[in-house]
């Protein structure tokens, strides 16, 4: 019969994307949409990794190796070994984006039915990697009320079983911008340790720290080189989004000999891609400095503005670029929809992600929704004001 | 327990790259090794295919659509137009290669312990997308005697159970070079419609057909709109194998639908890709015809020196750029390896691919391996050179 598999059934929308079609058909409208759905920055990408590609002599665009050029490899190794991460190029295997590391760790590490524990609200599509690997989440729900704060150790131990295989760590977090200090991380490391689990740690946020402290990387925790696996990609942090360029880090070295074959399977990783990544290794400091110092004020505009709206709950976000914002409304997804088709506040509206794909249990963040800070201030002012607005006339508004 | 997946430990080495480590060390000892184990032309891509690349002016590389980018579809669109496949651009979705676009093809329509009937031997690595996939292949052994025809259709009945979900068709063929006509692709279409089973077809090779007649396509089959999904890829159309675009091409609306909620949750294929493989599309016949002309000439050269070969045995092939060649040996994965770690004539070597992984029934291609004609006359000539006096030398020779 020609039916789809059970999984493509059960496989969601993008939260973050599902929308598109309204947001399309509003802008045939003629109406302006402030896309703050999608974490997609209006930041240019480093001319350097642009120029690479564009000085690029290849006559011929062959397969590269499976686990990645070794310059690209090589470079990484030392971009690692210069942020407190010894590392050197056998730990690393480049995958098509983080989204592939992610899915291929999990692969490569749990059987159908093994358990990962993860602190909701996470990135949606991690729901997407565990349905893909019949892996079953064990979600630990975090709160808005004390930023999203990780429980205590005693709390994380209860939902250890005998299928537990690791726990994925987010630092800093999407949805939530939420940092996890270098005390959080080591809680996380006696845990992994006391009970032999992976920890997955999607880092990909790590330039976007908004505190004097350096980022803490689960791959310094001492002792746990076998249980750490670093999901990590060129997208956010070189605004490469569109290259698909990410990397499993890892010194288990029977983890990156399975990793190897899963990146086998699929040949190679783009080589644009990788040009591109080699060359973003030569961006200067002065990059990020700017960068971090836009996001920072973009931050601070959105939490301000946020501030003033009735109802609005909104924790200071202390990295990447990312607000989890609650609303006095009845229902997100409503919400979402309703601003694209029935609102405009002078030719203007904004796009949003609901937070109900961001959770793993039924019927929470419900009210939620991400606000992504990736537009220049002109444009996030105008999207804030397009909220508040409609938060005055949307009809399920709870206050 | 950090333990690997059943899945990870199960996939199987790649037999066309497993032996890389050994070929690496000849090279060291200072031996060439022509490489016709892996499908990598040394075929300039396409000047078209290049410059837009070099010529491209974004300033920021940001995600394309997960479907891809609506220039190359509509593009891609006109591409099948012309060759006799009615399609729009709502019917491709752009891939991560054509190894990402059988995984989803498979993911979207197969549930764990369905089955799909694949001739073998076939591409190997459509092994590894079976067993991410958890469906059982149902192997029709096909046989080196009759240039690996297709089998009658009774007998292909005969494998057809209530959990058949689909065949899987290569055509031309790798790793056997062999052609289906349009008699073969409409048996396998009646096939297919008595009893409601996908065809995923891979037609990666169509541009490389070696007989008069056009290539005719399992899209072309009429009444089998909603049976058939189309694998397809650049990689070796236009010598583009690093870029990593593939596609999807169906009429089956609903398949279409579940491809990009599968796409969704990888976010997008390569930006660069997308606009190497834009700028292919205007590649001019000429680049066709002259790569054509120089695969006939090479398959001509190879087929001519193993018919002077004692006991080897070579059907010509018809199409793609590979020959499954039985060799008078013991063992072909021992071959293989001995051929570089034993063997040099004249300070050179040759690199196979033995042919056991591209069964799927144990035993099988054991003294078989494949060539892949995608060297320059003068170092294919080398190569076979080398072949012909390996064969007298080698131990676990037959004859």
């Amino acid at each position: 019969m020609l039916t789809l598999s059970k999984k493509a059934q059960a496989m969601p929308a993008s939260p973050i994307r599902k929308l598109i079609p309204f947001s399309d058909a509003a802008k045939k409208r003629g109406i302006k949409v402030y896309h703050l759905n999608i974490g997609q920055p209006d930041i240019k990408s480093p001319v350097e990794a642009l120029n690479a590609v564009k000085e690029n002599d290849l006559e011929l665009i062959a397969y590269p190796h499976s686990a990645g050029d070794i310059e690209l490899r090589k470079g990484l190794a030392k971009y690692y070994q210069g942020i407190g991460i010894d590392v050197d190029e056998t730990c690393i295997n480049i995958t098509n984006g983080g989204s592939e590391a992610l899915q291929i760790a999990i692969g490569a590490t749990c059987d159908p039915d093994d358990e990962i524990i993860v602190f909701e609200p996470f990135y949606t599509n991690y729901n997407t990697f565990a349905l893909q690997n019949d892996v079953k989440f064990q979600p630990i729900t975090t709160s808005i009320e004390n930023g999203f704060a990780l429980p205590p150790m005693s709390e994380i131990e209860k939902h250890i079983t005998p299928k537990t295989k690791g726990i994925i760590i987010n630092n800093p977090g999407n949805p939530t911008g939420t940092l996890y200090r270098k005390e959080d991380i080591a809680e996380i490391g006696k845990i992994a340790k006391k009970h032999q689990l992976y920890i997955y740690t999607d880092e990909v946020y790590r330039e976007f720290c908004y505190t004097e402290e350096p980022h803490y990387s689960c791959m310094e925790l001492e002792g746990l080189e076998d249980n750490v696996i670093l999901i990590d990609s060129v997208s956010k942090r070189y605004s490469l989004c569109g290259v698909r360029i990410g990397f499993i880090v890892s010194k288990n070295k029977e983890v990156m000999k399975a990793v190897l074959r899963y990146a086998q399977a699929r040949l190679c990783s783009p080589k644009y891609g990788q040009i591109a990544a080699l060359g973003a290794l030569d961006a200067p400091q002065s990059y990020f400095d700017e960068v971090k110092a836009e996001y920072i004020h973009r931050r601070d505009v959105l939490v301000e503005a946020l501030s003033k709206m009735e109802g609005v709950v909104c924790p200071t976000p202390m990295g990447a670029f990312y607000a989890a914002v609650e609303l006095p409304i009845d229902d997100s997804d409503k919400f979402a929809q309703w601003l694209l088709e029935e609102f405009q506040y002078e030719g203007q509206t904004v796009m949003v992600a609901p937070m109900a794909g961001f959770y793993a249990t039924k019927g929470l963040g419900t009210k939620q929704v991400r606000i992504a800070y990736v537009l220049k201030e002109e444009d996030l002012k105008a999207a804030m004001k397009c909220l508040e607005v409609a938060l005055k006339q949307y009809p399920g508004r709870t206050i």
